[in-house]
C-alpha cells in the first residue's frame, strides 16, 4: 500500500532542503537548491551516457563512488559544461564551500548543474547562493528546491509517498526537472530522491539502476541526450525499520514505492516537455527481444513526424509504421497491428477503415497512447514522450539569447 | 568541363516526359508524371532501407533486376503503401496499362508513388492519368514532370548538364522531390536521372550506387526514412559516344557529371525541406573511421535542438557538441573543435570567447556550414539538412487532413 503524502524531498525524516535565487537566472527566479541529510546517507546515482560530460556531473560521479553522501547542491541557469579546467575548479569550489558550511566531508557533497553549455559559472553569485541556501535549509524546503532546479520547465515536479516496511513507516520523496534535450540515456534531466529507509548500499544501488532503466530512461522529449543528466538517491536510515538487507518481500515493497515515485516523475517530465500539449505513451508488444522492443518505441517516440501529427490530432498511423520500419528492429511488416488509444487503425500492416471521429476524440485528450504489436515474439517496452508544437521551436530557437 | 543546360530529364536525346493532373491532388495540381525513353535503356536504382516498403516501390525493385527499363511512371498525392494485396494489384495494373499504351514490355516499366500512406489509390483517376500523360509525352516535358512529382515541395527540382565523352556530347538530366520524412537511407524522396550516354549496365549501376551514397543518402530533413524512396537512372545510349565500358578517364568524366547532378538535386531537397529557411551543411573531420564520421554528422543533422537553434540564428555550439557526444562515435571530448562558417566557436571541447556579432552575421545567411573536427583520425563525412521552423510543425500537424 503506497500512500501519497506531502513534502517532496523533505517528506522523509532527517532531510532539509531549500531553493533560493542567486542571480544565475533573470527576474529573481530561484536557481540554487540544496538538499541535505542530517546524517551521512547511503547513496546511488545514474548518469548520462553522453561522451561529453559536464564538470559538475564529473565531480559527482567521482564523489558517489564511495557509496555515501550527505548533501546535494544544484544550480540551474548554467550547465557548467565545456568550460575547460575552470569548470572543474569551480565544481570543486562549490563542493568545498558547501562542505565547509555544512561541516561535512567534501567527498559527501554531490553537485549538479543545468542550463546553458559553455559559459563559465558566475562564481560570486554561486558563493552567495551557497551561503544563502544553507542558511535557509528547512524540513519544509522540498518545494522551494524543486522550483530552484527548473530550467524551461513550466511546472515544478515533486512527489512523496509513505509505505510500511518491517512494521515501520518509511518515506520516499522525489523531485525532478526536464524539459528539453531529453532522450534515454539520460536527458537535461535531474532527479533527486530522498528516503529515510534503512537499506544496504548494494540494494539501494540495485533498485535505483533497475528502476531508472524503465522510468527516467524511458522518457524522450526530443531525442537529445544532454551532458548533465543524473538521478541521485540518498537513504539516510532515519526511519525505524530494522534494515532492508536482502531481496525479500520488504525489498520488493521498497522497490515498488521507488518505482511509483520514478514513474510519476518521469511522466511529469514528458508531459512538461518543451512546448508539449500532450503526454504520449508509446508501447510495443510482440517484439523478438528487448533490444528490438526498445528500438521500436525509441524510433516512434523520436519521430518528429509522429509527434507533429499527434500535435495536430491527426491519426496518421502511416508515420508510426514508417518509424517502426526504420527503427532497425527485425519484424514482418505484414503482421503489424497499430492502436491509437483502444482504436485499431492498422491490422497486419494494412490500413483499416476506422472511425475518424473516434480517432479524433482519442487524440483530443491530453494523454495519448500508441501501441504497436509486431506479433513476432514476446518482448515489450514502453516510452513516454510528448507532442511537437510551435512552442518547441519558439523555446529552442532562442534559448541562449 | 560540365556545362549546365536547360531541359531537365528531357535534355538527353531520346527521352520524352510529361506531367498532368488526374485528381489525386486537390486544386487541379499536377500529380502524374511519365518519363519514357524511345529505346530500351540500361537502368539502375537505389531504394529505401525501411523494412516497410510501398507497393509501387516493391514492383520497381523487382522490375529493375533485369538491368533494363524504358519508362518511369510516378504519381504524387498517394504513396500506395500499407494497403495490403490491393496495393500490389494496383501497382501491377499501372505498369500493365502503361506498357500497353507505350507498346513496351511490362517488365520495362518502373513506377513510383509518393504521398499519404494507407489509403488505396483512386484507380479511375490513375487510369485517366496514364492515358492523358502518355498522350502528352513531349521532348520538352521535363519541367512538367518535375512539377507533377512534388508533394510538400515548394519548388520543383531539376537540373541538366552536358559533357564530352569519347569526343561526343553527352547529356545527363535529373529531377527530384522531397521534402519531409527525409533521412539516409533514403527519404520521401524520389530522384529520376536520364542520360543518353552509351555505358555498360555494370558501370552505370556502380556509378549510381557510389554517388548516391554521399549525395542523396546524405540528406536529412527530419530523420524519418520513408517507405517509398528511390533514385532511378536510365541510360539509353542515344549519344554518339562509342561506349563507356571500363573504369577509364571517360568513366570518370561521366561519374563527375553524374555526381554534379546528384549533389545539386540533394542540396535542393535539403534547402526545400519542410518549413526550412536555411540549408545547413554539417561536416566532420578527424574521425577514427567512416562509421564514426557518419554517426557524428547524422546525429548533429538530426538534432531538433541544433536545428531550432540555427532557425533562431543562435550560435549554440553546446548543442552541436552534445549531439556529437551522444552520436555513438568514439572520440576525446577534450580535443573537439567546432566551427560555424569560418568562425571557431569551440576549441578542445571548451568555449571560446568568439565574436557574437560575427556569429550572428554568419547565421543570418540562408546557407550555414557547421564543421566539427574530432582530431582523432583521418575520416570525414558531410550531410545536408535544414533548420527546424514553426512551419515544419504547421505542415506536419495537418498533412493527412
Amino acid at each position: 500500500m503506497i500512500n501519497v503524502i506531502d513534502g517532496g524531498i523533505t517528506a522523509p525524516k532527517g532531510f532539509k532542503a531549500t531553493g533560493v535565487a542567486c542571480g544565475l537566472k533573470n527576474n529573481n527566479k530561484k536557481d540554487f537548491a540544496v538538499v541535505s541529510s542530517d546524517d551521512i546517507a547511503v547513496a546511488a546515482g545514474v548518469f548520462t551516457t553522453n561522451v561529453v560530460k559536464g564538470h559538475s556531473l564529473q565531480l559527482t560521479m567521482d564523489h558517489i563512488k564511495s557509496g555515501y553522501a550527505q548533501s546535494i547542491v544544484i544550480n540551474s541557469g548554467n550547465a557548467n559544461a565545456c568550460i575547460g579546467e575552470q569548470g572543474a575548479k569551480d565544481a570543486l569550489e562549490i563542493a568545498e564551500l558547501t562542505a565547509h558550511l555544512l561541516q561535512c566531508d567534501v567527498n559527501n557533497v554531490l553537485i549538479g548543474s543545468t542550463g546553458v553549455i559553455g559559459v563559465p559559472l558566475n562564481m560570486p553569485n554561486i558563493r552567495s547562493g551557497i551561503r544563502t541556501s544553507i542558511a535557509a535549509l528547512s524540513p519544509e524546503g522540498g518545494h522551494d528546491a524543486s522550483e530552484a532546479i527548473m530550467t524551461t520547465d513550466l511546472v515544478s515536479k515533486e512527489i512523496s509517498v509513505e509505505i510500511e516496511i518491517q512494521g515501520e513507516r518509511v518515506r520516499i520523496g522525489g523531485m525532478a526537472k526536464g524539459s528539453g534535450m531529453i532522450h534515454p540515456n539520460m536527458a537535461t534531466m535531474i532527479g533527486v530522491i530522498t528516503t529515510d529507509v534503512n537499506i544496504s548500499r548494494g540494494l539501494l544501488d540495485k533498485a535505483l539502476k533497475e528502476i531508472v532503466g524503465h522510468t527516467f530512461n524511458r522518457v524522450s522529449v526530443d531525442g537529445d541526450t544532454s551532458v548533465c543528466d543524473m538521478v541521485l538517491i540518498l537513504a539516510n536510515g532515519e526511519a525505524d525499520n530494522s534494515g532492508v538487507l536482502k531481496e525479500d518481500i520488504e525489498y520488493k515493497t521498497f522497490k515498488s514505492a521507488l518505482e511509483y515515485v520514478c514513474t510519476n516523475l518521469s511522466k511529469m517530465i514528458a508531459k512538461d516537455g518543451e512546448g508539449a500539449t500532450k503526454l504520449i505513451e508509446v508501447t510495443v508488444d510482440g517484439a523478438s527481444d528487448a533490444e528490438d522492443a526498445y528500438k521500436v518505441v525509441s524510433a516512434v517516440a523520436k519521430s518528429p513526424l509522429v509527434k507533429t501529427a499527434i500535435f495536430g490530432e491527426d491519426a496518421n498511423w502511416g508515420r508510426i509504421l514508417t518509424a517502426t520500419g526504420y527503427s532497425g528492429a527485425n519484424f514482418d511488416p505484414n503482421l503489424v497491428d497499430i492502436f491509437i488509444g483502444d482504436l485499431m487503425v492498422c491490422r497486419n500492416g494494412s490500413a483499416l477503415d476506422f472511425d475518424e471521429d473516434k480517432a479524433k476524440s482519442i487524440l483530443k485528450k491530453n494523454e495519448v497512447k500508441i501501441n504497436i504489436n509486431l506479433k513476432k515474439g514476446t518482448s515489450s517496452d514502453r516510452i513516454w514522450t510528448c507532442d511537437f508544437s510551435y512552442d518547441y521551436v519558439k523555446i529552442n530557437g532562442s534559448y541562449r539569447t
